[in-house]
């Protein structure tokens, strides 16, 4: 039923370093480069209370993860902070995670900056820092003048160029722009755009884009846990959630069940999924990923400035949402 | 899996006339008073050129749904274009539509005003031009002061009194408003109070209502043929859609489909309807609705005032959409 | 500096009952056929215990304000709950209005209806109920279809059959729908649309609205105390404030200092009145300005439901306003 | 009347270099430490056909602009793609316009960054790169979190150790967020914040800021042209406007017009601007912005990618504007 059944085995590994992966994709096939169905963490960015980079407790946070079924993991996704990274930080970053992932999981780098050329800098650059493929935000700043022209322009130049597969990123929680269907149905016909994370949250959005992509075998992940079954039930492969930092076993579980048609008990995880979900996205936000990600035995830590670390009562009110769903 | 399974058969006619019905919905079983789960169109109104209502018309449109297997029928949801009639007209529309309604279809009847006495009333007057449920919008133009503590008084003082079932109704396109969530949560308890019809597409927060309601058997029906698939998938019982004016016959299969588990199917047919949908409701709204209907056989015509019939442009637009996927 | 220095003297009284009187507006000299510079207080709709109009109350604020300068009063602005109103009630409450208010002074109605036919209708009789004028706000039910052709059309028709001038009414806080730019330029030049009232704000708009049509003597009212300075330095000639129902005295103090062109002193007039017109419009509504009508000797009372009256708590806020500015 | 008369000349210069200048703001006097009253274009930055910085083109701007009686200028606002700007980028632009600017000419640069960390240490290059004062837009990517705390948080930390003055940014055109005004109201009393450019063009919101932070001498521009009269009107001290780019000498000209109290002929000036200053904003961006600077003489040139260049239809129609204002 999901692409997954329909797609090659990851062809990770499968090219040379300094070739353009995309040109294993041949226009006849419409296979992809790379089956990236299934769930993935964005992972958190652990800082030492001098707001450094804490690379130790990110190690431990991976080695945790790796006994998770996770298809991969998103690295500086908006839940990575990027925005407060330097470019070298963002980087290294990405270089370390490589070193510790086990080889048959997909390292999905954020690449997105503001300018194009930076962007197509930071994509190359992530590649080499080992990369499998690269997750480019929506430039947003002149959101009035990111016409659908504007970011198909952006975009393709972006693909033309990166030496791993492009996948597009919608967030308009975060940005205020939705990356138009439109010009996502154009990009999808780039050998070298893959798919798209959509955490818009737009249901009906989501399934024109599936059928209006279908036969270039696009891949649609879920950009949250809140509606990852319906987005199952409407075609998409999988899913890119913060919860999954801290719940990420469940997540996995609830893709088993989508996957192998068991809706009703499917139904029943995802019910208890949605408030937690709420709460360390919308509600909370990246503080409140990353105190729920201590009390689950992850290092979460506070974030940088300006993002307070939540107050007493913000804390309270977050365990609540946990332990009343029988997580804590 | 879907509510209906676990429900009673309809139990419209029960009631001797002017019994509150809710006394029939027994606190301890959680049985809803009324099955509503199924398929509804949101009729329109037809007008003769000089703007009256069309009544030979409507009966014509009538005696064509009555061989769809739609659960029921809605009379003056938005649209009915009932903002544009009067209360008189609002009545005598519910009336003819019963006359000539199959006596087992639901007749559900949208009785919202902004006041909560008007509502009351009208409420009640439906009831007696026949409506088995009405179908209350949520008042909107003070929508600063509009609360969840000022919507939970209001629906609860048209629940006492109405003689019949109340079904919520969330259509933030129109109203910009949204029932807030913890307002439907607090709404669903009340005897009276037997499902919410959701237009806003938000599925997590469908998905929510449907879970934090479910021990007392609140029925969701999906507000519009967009995100049919993913609402059952999510629990919903059924959904009233624009859609079903035109498409009724397929909207009917996409459930049977869904209620029988063939997701892969369904997923097909879904599909299909997304752009036709959003073109009869977003994108050209009633006049465009109307002129489709008169493509597929029935009886559109022209709207109200100030609402106006589609441009030349607008009405090819509108054709393409339908011919390219295969429905004209 | 004002366009009232330019206009000739209230021409109301001029028209023998039942002729049309904008044909008194003649093309050539594009005079208005009627001068509303000026404050207006959009007065509440007082109500009894058992949520009836209250005439007596109603007659006692009159009283009170007709020792204040105000150029007229507005009947059935959103602050008049008017869409909580029977038509009969809109009608009698005009009714009563025009036989206690001094024959020098403007009445104000608000006629606007979702369907151009009831608002026709409706603008007629609020004439033959003794409205020098007719405020129509714009339909906005179905605000995906409001287009500047469809409201063009709605308020021409309106125009062109009301027997007493008609004011556009654009108030985005209520309707969720601003009354586009370039409808109003349009609608600017029927010799029966002699204005506008602007709630929205967006004083940018407001100068340019104003710019575009000075050639045709188009007359536009700040439709908050908020921005009323500066509707004022940007060529304003007036105001309908709901804080003129209590602050009616100040508010006609500001014009006289905005119009004398003692713009510093003004500035200190105004300061004061930002905070506490928010509080009984925005932040507080209908209620919290009939809160404090009670305060300053006015019969404000409850509101119909579904607006519910302050809580204590938010009584004690709304007090700490007017005191903080030393109103109370 | 307004704060200019009541304000010693600019203190620029005064401080020696290295020296916090916000220690010679004395907290009993409340007199700023610099008077920035004033019109301010902010600056575009023109780009050779590589896309690389053109700073022969920028001096030749920077040469036309000295004749202007501005009060300085803005080096990267939102106009100056400094987005798209590398740090080094930014830093050297500011270092080279300070080079050729007359000594007496404020050059207020924009210093935000997303993080906190980031924003101090733009902040001090930027002082010791010439910059008089600061202007820190609002971080915004998180929004969600984006309190008042936060941001409170943020902006006193940047005030603390910044060598120049900081000038608050709130542009929610570009950052779908506003620096909440009771954020702006406690942030006012710190002695190294001295004004706000408020870019959001609520008139109501300006005037409480200026009433509310009145005792501290705290100093509003407008952040835009469309509403300068209407700011001053209200107590703003100047403007920073895109469209001093172009139309400079006319927006000092309806400062003097403003200042000296000619407030007819200043509306008359300002009409005229109102649609000009549209179009090289919100309606075509930077690209409408920069090929108008063609047309009046300055070199505007291309964008950096993702912004494109403006369409053969969209020159038209920008050229329309300017000329028909009789400007072009």
């Amino acid at each position: 039923m999901l692409l997954r059944t329909l797609l090659p085995a990851c062809m990770r590994g499968f090219c040379s370093p300094g070739t353009p992966r995309f040109m294993h994709k041949l226009a006849s096939t419409k296979k992809p480069a790379l089956d990236i169905s299934g769930i993935y963490p964005p992972i958190t960015t652990p800082f030492n209370d001098r707001e450094q980079v804490d690379y130790a407790k990110l190690d431990e946070n991976l080695q945790k993860y790796s006994s998770i079924p996770f298809r991969g993991i998103v690295v500086q996704g908006s839940n990575g902070e990027y925005t407060y990274l330097s470019k070298e930080e963002r980087l290294e970053v990405v270089h370390r995670v490589r070193q510790k992932l086990p080889k048959e999981k997909i390292l999905m780098a954020g690449s997105g900056c503001e300018s194009t050329q930076a962007t197509i800098e930071m994509s190359r650059q992530m590649a080499e820092a080992g990369a499998e493929a690269v997750l480019v935000v929506t430039p947003c700043y002149y959101r009035g003048r990111m016409t659908s022209a504007a970011l198909v322009h952006h975009y393709t130049q972006v693909a033309d160029s990166s030496p791993v597969p492009v996948i597009l990123y919608s967030v308009p929680g975060n940005t205020a722009l939705d990356l138009p269907l439109d010009a996502v149905v154009t990009l999808a016909e780039h050998p070298n755009i893959i798919g798209i994370k959509d955490s818009g949250g737009d249901i009906t959005r989501m399934g024109l884009i599936i059928h209006k992509t279908q036969h270039l075998a696009f891949q649609v992940l879920s950009g949250s846990a809140g509606f990852l079954l319906p987005g199952y039930a409407i075609g998409a492969v999988g899913g890119v959630c913060a919860l999954a930092n801290i719940l990420g076993t469940q997540l996995c579980e609830l893709e088993r069940l989508c996957v192998g048609g068991q809706w009703q008990e499917a139904r029943k995880l995802q019910y208890r999924l949605i408030e937690p979900n709420a709460a360390v996205t919308r509600r909370f936000g990246i503080p409140g990923l990353k105190q729920a990600m201590e009390w689950f035995g992850y290092h979460g830590g506070n974030c940088r400035s300006p993002l307070l670390p939540l107050t007493e009562q913000e804390q309270k009110d977050l365990r609540k949402v946990f332990s009343s769903y029988g997580w804590l």
